[in-house]
């Protein structure tokens, strides 16, 4: 096959320092996270708009199996209903098309697969601009975090995992030759050939707030390990899906294979078509991001496949003593702010010893730095642009019910306000709700996803540290932030975190955020607490995806 | 730890060693599979049988938790009740004990870790003898292949599972430095530490056939990932764990560690600790060798925990064409009898074109080619002294009961005998029941555990491909094994071994056997079909028994 093997030629170079980036874990990226059209091209901001204005109001269409209707109900929070339409397929008709493709697919092997999908994520890198409105106005993400997360960050994640999977399947050679001495007697000899073979139809069950981010990782892992996969977006946040699965079928299909290995199954008003997919004998793999609810349902029905979930968590911060309150307070306004709080890596609850923070400013009390605190958000949210821009508008209502609910969960320090958004007639931002509990009240041990973040007086930090980590053994937690000029607070901080399974940050009071995670350096979950069973992207996350099947032949003593 | 770092020392070239020669796949052992006094040392044997006559009707001590009461039912098939009793603990407790050395063992790190774990896979090693002698008393294996498998081939795959978590663990570095450029600005500097973490507790459940080649590479995976590790043996065979658990015990103390870090949870006449282990909260590991009925639930209910099972499924043999009638049935004559057919490789059904076997003796039809093997049978067994080395005695009772009953499955080529084991007074060996039954009858289709095999009459080689892909499909099965002369057919039946998850052996006329797979060149299952849903030793079988928790700092400008 020509083509694949000068997408081979073309890709390689990428792929090894992709697997020498993953080995060394520093900074390295190949897709721009800046939305600049130095690093895109002068014309690609226009043409990435203009390519997003032309679908809203038409039918999406995509490859896969006889379609069964057709609907679609995503709502932009900035525009109004999208009228985007998709296909709606029949599980089984899914499941079947999948394994259509899968023989050639397996058989075409590694360095194929890779081939393919780093060219799928460079022409998905292409089209950044329109999956950034796509992503916008699907999940409501302001334009910059939605061509980020959507885009190049979200390409990173799926590059990370097919250099993780690469390096995995790479310990297991093609052949071997096997000769074994027997004294006096002729050697044993056998020839051995060792086959990559994927584990079945792989699901990856997307969720509404991340489309790509959350799912890339799944698909590519998947996909390079020779496995069909089928991508259930959420019914809000099906857009950006669309366009990913365009971009593959495209690509496979330009490289000779059956198209419909990646396919979508789109739901409308109607749904469930998930529990159907997860349970079918012949899917092997999930990908799941999502609420507790299905993912505790997943783990006890779908146990046919291997299961990799994230779902809800609790994540915490500690304010020992901090180097300067101002930036330490600039770094947290943001980090609660950062898409109305609707990241699985925002911090929920805020924990400050009523013993008193030694701060730059000299020690302040529990008041004090909650005083602090809750002026630097007001301050830093207070221009309605960079506010609209950090906060997003929220999709969901149920979210935003939430909010207004939640003022009720403890002493209100900050209350949420509602502002337009400029330059999008009826649609709003919403601050931050910050609310100030006792340690002892569970409340805050609560997830309570959106922008609800919990002030949480603690006697000392010792007491802070042993709440968190009851917190993350009994609720999960991706993230947990930790601020002390006290080196031995900062290893026992690093002790509770290894001992519970979350990753810390220490002293973020600079342009790094507690939620963010950057690929190639930074773990996503460590599946070591309730929040996930996986991790992005460790060998685990990779390894059970594919199969060994070897073959073994004598070699008489004359072919030696 | 001085101690441990001498380990290092000494054991760092055999894990480069192993580690290369996992890679490269070709023959590789550093225990000699030879019971020979020129490498274990002159005295060896007698001082090995020596330390196992001294065991029968004495307590065997080991550490755990406070005993519950003393047990053992174990009998030899050669020499009658053991005698040998075992302390038995509470499942909480063995948890509770396991939890207090995991920290210490944790912060450890990969390195001394896995030096414990070589030194102790040496102990074990020099203990072959002793070891060889209580498999043999256990199982009922012949001393030569209770020897082999049950020591250095156990001791192989052991290694081999250090060496493949040695490699997943080694994917992720230490520490990084992060380095993110920020244009005209200070650029962002991270420093970050990953920690390889255990998933918990590691709970393995042994087989009674074989306590130890099937017990090692989850025990050694488990615990030099960092997991604390609970042995459950099976009540026949328990005396080849429990010196095992010694062992373990004995280096870990000598290396500093609580040696409790493995402990065995015997169990007597009662059962059912490997339930209330396996559902324990704590347990994250299991890893099980057995039947499909325990097997089955763990799935349905030990859902906290990552299950690696291998469980029944049935071995197939085709005779297509063959180069050498003769050496094709002494080939499969010694298969089909070792060990009374109680591997989980055994072929259990061969099946033969009634279109005719080219061969070097012409074409023969099916029912020449079924007398010619039974011939062959007949004849290799003819040797008291070789047929009770081969095929051993049986233990359990329910095999025998079986056996006999499995007359009436089909026509009796070959009527299986007892006759009784030279220098074991009472003891018997019993011959395969060689039966004759047609392609479309399913019974062949069902495992007949124990000395029992088909002899299935297929249309030609096509159908018979057929069937083994539906048997493999619906009943898994860990070994396929093709004879023909034929390219394009053993390109087929590869073809099939790629579809159905099942690893083939070609060919086998000389002093290989479909049944012997060797540790580092080839793997034992594929977890691709129900036989197994893990594979000795792939990536997908180390790389889920650890998590990576990070943490990381900023680094000022003026430290870098």
């Amino acid at each position: 096959m020509v083509v694949v093997d000068q997408l081979w030629q073309k890709h390689q170079p990428l792929l090894q320092q992709a697997c020498a980036a993953l080995q060394a874990r520093g900074h390295w990226t190949p897709y721009p996270e800046i939305p600049s059209g130095k690093l895109y091209g002068a014309s690609a901001r226009e043409e990435g708009e203009a390519a997003y204005q032309a679908l809203p109001g038409s039918h999406f269409s995509l490859l896969g199996p006889a379609p069964q209707g057709v609907d679609g109900v995503e709502v932009s929070p900035y525009t109004g209903s999208l009228g985007i339409s998709y296909d709606l397929y029949a599980a089984e008709d899914l499941v079947d098309v999948a394994k259509q493709g899968m023989p050639a697919w397996r058989d075409a092997g590694p360095q194929q697969r890779a081939a393919v999908c780093l060219e799928i994520l460079e022409r998905l890198n292409k089209r950044s601009f329109e999956i950034g409105h796509a992503t916008m106005h699907t999940t409501g993400q302001g334009f910059a975090m939605a061509f980020q997360a959507g885009g190049p960050h979200a390409q990173d994640r799926g590059l990370e995992a097919v250099a993780a999977a690469w390096q995995a399947m790479s310990v297991v050679p093609a052949t071997s030759h096997w000769h074994k001495p027997q004294g006096k007697h002729d050697p044993l000899v056998m020839d051995k050939r060792y086959h990559i073979v994927p584990r079945g139809v792989a699901l990856v069950v997307a969720c509404s707030t991340f489309p790509t981010w959350n799912t890339y990782p799944g698909v590519f892992a998947s996909l390079v390990t020779g496995n069909p996969v089928i991508i259930k977006p959420h019914a809000q946040a099906v857009l950006p899906v669309a366009i990913t699965v365009q971009v593959c079928q495209q690509v496979l299909a330009e490289a000779g294979f059956d198209p419909r290995l990646v396919t979508m199954a789109a739901e409308g008003a109607e749904v469930g078509i998930a529990q159907t997919l997860a349970t079918h004998p012949d899917v092997k793999l999930i990908d799941y991001t999502g609420g507790n609810a299905f993912g505790d349902w997943l783990s006890e029905h779908a146990t046919q496949a291997r299961l990799y979930k994230e779902q809800a968590g609790v994540n915490t911060v500690l304010i020992d003593s901090v180097a300067s309150m101002k930036r330490t307070a600039q770094n947290l306004a943001f980090s609660v702010s950062l898409y109305s709080g609707q990241m699985c890596t925002t911090p929920q609850a805020i924990l400050i010893p009523r013993s008193g923070v030694s701060t730059d400013e000299g020690t302040l009390s529990y008041e004090q730095v909650c005083e602090y605190l809750c002026n630097t958000v007001r301050k830093f949210l207070s221009d309605p642009e960079r506010a609209a821009g950090v906060l997003g508008a929220i999709p969901n209502p149920a979210t935003i019910q939430r909010l207004q609910q939640a003022s009720a969960l403890g002493k209100v320090l900050l209350a949420s306000e509602a502002h337009g958004i400029p330059g999008y007639e009826g649609a709003l931002y919403r601050t931050p709700l910050i609310l100030s509990v006792e340690g002892h009240d569970p409340v805050w041990q609560q997830e309570q996803f959106g922008p609800v973040s919990f002030l949480v007086a603690v006697e000392d930090s010792q007491e802070g540290l042993a709440l968190i980590a009851e917190t993350v053994a009994s609720k999960g937690a991706i993230t947990l932030g930790v601020y002390s000029t006290d080196e031995a607070l900062l290893d026992q901080a690093e002790a509770v975190a290894v001992e519970q399974g979350v990753a810390l940050s220490c002293n973020l009071d600079g342009a790094v955020f507690v939620n963010q995670a950057a690929a190639f350096s930074d773990f996503h979950a460590t599946g070591n607490n309730p929040a996930a069973n996986a991790s992005l992207t460790d060998p685990a996350f990779v390894a059970g995806r594919f199969a060994v099947v070897q073959s073994r032949r004598h070699v008489a003593a004359r072919e030696e």
